[in-house]
């Protein structure tokens, strides 16, 4: 089974055997030292020394702390979107009472720093500014060091949502002026979904001390106070975090860049082998991202079936998301993935690809 | 190793071992079967026709999609607290902007029936009603039964955290009337930690239509929308509800009223025990917990000590919580667990107790 959708993502042997291993006491020493060892661990691969939270939750419950420990109602933001999660965080936002300006770049399409500039310089107010590294509907990495700069220049807080680059693709914490930074479980770092992570910096802090949305559930003051002890303030996914710290040190044993550069080099075999089968990517090749691409459906080919035809074959891909449902499939390819399992997929798509739709032979 | 705190409880090893499949697409038959098998098993053990949903969250995050799903800010709410969790039901209330009156017990006194309607007699704005069947925190079973007959006399929306008695405990969502029951996957349900679970009425959508809190992550209006497909709205913790179904499979083998009575032996054996050692319960023996037991320290005993002698031999009990820490010490007897394993943590109680505070000679 190739399971090549953008998360879950499937888990190495050692990552889901971790998660035979029996409940502990969630207020004990060795639970505390599983903790501690799973926030080191993310700080190194979030480069930061920003105090970093795990929350029982999926990437949205993610998105949602990000929002409520940064902000009060009222809150002007700007949210700069160019796909279906870059909505999802202004929704969010927008949900709590922030008054939320859209900069909205077209699916397929990268965001902009010199419009992201132009729109903070037009509203000083602006207090936070939202954006998504890598955009899983459209298969699309922002330009996010270029786009970091410019709000820093602005001086304003920025909430990034890493969710389905972290771990995969180059992502500087610290040296970008990240304040806020969300991933999950299930993306790049090869463990089940059920954990939310995030970052939060002095300055998110800052933030924290005067925001007045409610919060309970995601309140990082509590998370703080309990991680100082080696606990979450409410029961942690037990198993879950066991099959995070197994995932998390293969790897360390494999290393940032090696990973980073095999995420490179598994993508560019994928966008290699569609441009060889005559298909095209819905993002610019120079944004194309590296955890999951974006695949235009060609006329007369039926989108359902060909991802029926696949997984006949054993390679489960995903559809379109939201407005490109229909019109592409994407193929995840983060996490515990080689170039090998590019092939197999790029080859069963080969041989699947004529009998999807019966205009293809026309085309 | 006896893990005997109430929970994270301990898994059955075919409930561990569920959790090394490899990970599916969330959005796909397999996992739809998944989902609507766990969600048939979850309303069979609930008693309830209601919708059941399942969140990615902590027994807490349960709580506040209860709050946020039937609210809004200002709503009159009367929240009877008998310890920590029912205090914290009230808190996650009030901070989404719900008037909250509260009706306290003192901890390890259970909720008064006559008390309820009176305080509804009072206050005839009040909208819902709050409160907890089994306190955790005090080992007390409140009589649900009638504290849901006497709410439902007065017509008022009813949110009961059954987060530690559903599964083990008898608990008629339908028959009492309870709009939004709430439980985790860690607790009597053998799983682990991860899932919240939550049934809801149609009075509770009623509520939920004119209900105006914010809310995104715990959205329910969504899960329903997604469960109608066999969907989550967000990535569900795949590998936690294959863990759940398994748990549930087993406790559908074993039988509802079979399960119940197996925790009503087991907590005689406990409270008999603890009694021989000349030691008392913190809640009157009639309400005390079928699921954990809060034992008082005896004068002169050191309950971190006992504990942490507990702890060598492989026995793993709670402290007291909040108030209660020192004063007491808890067992939990809740999910997977027997008479024998109760007679384990009994003996080793017995031979460590002598040693555990230096006065203990002396009392």
């Amino acid at each position: 089974m190739q399971l090549r959708i953008p998360g879950p993502t499937p888990c190495p042997p050692r990552v889901l055997e971790a998660m035979t291993r029996q409940m502990i006491n969630h207020r004990g020493k060795d639970f505390a030292e599983i903790l501690q060892s799973t926030t080191g661990l993310l700080q190194r691969f979030f480069n930061t020394k920003n105090d970093v939270y795990i929350l029982t939750a999926s990437g949205t419950g993610g998105m949602e702390a990000a929002v409520v420990n940064t902000l009060s109602p009222g809150d002007p933001v700007l949210a700069v979107t160019t796909g279906y999660f870059g909505e999802r965080l202004a929704t969010i936002a927008s949900t709590y009472g922030a008054q939320v300006t859209r900069l909205d770049f077209p699916w397929g399409q990268p965001a902009d720093p010199h419009a992201v500039s132009k729109a903070l310089q037009k509203d000083p107010s602006i207090k936070a500014v939202f954006m998504v590294h890598n955009e899983t509907s459209t298969g699309l990495t922002n330009p996010l060091a270029q786009l970091c700069q410019v709000v820093k220049e602005f001086d304003k807080l920025l909430v990034v949502d890493g969710i389905s680059s972290m771990g995969s693709l180059e992502f500087k914490v610290d040296e970008w002026g990240i304040d806020v930074a969300i991933t999950a479980s299930q993306k790049g770092w090869m463990a089940p979904p059920g954990l939310a992570m995030a970052s939060f910096s002095p300055r998110a802090w800052e933030a924290h001390a005067r925001a007045t949305m409610p919060r309970f559930y995601w309140d990082l003051a509590l998370a703080k106070r309990f991680l100082d002890k080696g606990q979450t303030p409410f029961t942690p996914a037990v198993s879950t975090l066991y099959a995070m710290l197994a995932a998390l040190e293969l790897m360390d044993e494999e290393g940032q860049q090696s990973i980073i550069d095999r995420h490179q080099r598994v993508a560019d075999a994928v966008r290699q082998g569609v441009k060889r089968l005559g298909l095209s990517l819905l993002p610019p090749e120079e944004f194309a991202s590296n955890t999951v691409s974006a695949v235009l459906v060609p006329q007369g080919v039926d989108a359902k079936q060909l991802q029926g035809l696949m997984a006949q074959q054993g390679v489960i891909l995903s559809g379109g998301q939201g407005a490109l449902e229909g019109s592409t499939f994407r193929i995840g390819h983060l996490g515990w993935v080689t170039v090998e399992d590019a092939q197999i997929v790029l080859s069963v798509l080969e041989s699947v690809l004529p009998r999807a739709g019966s205009a293809r032979e026309a085309s």
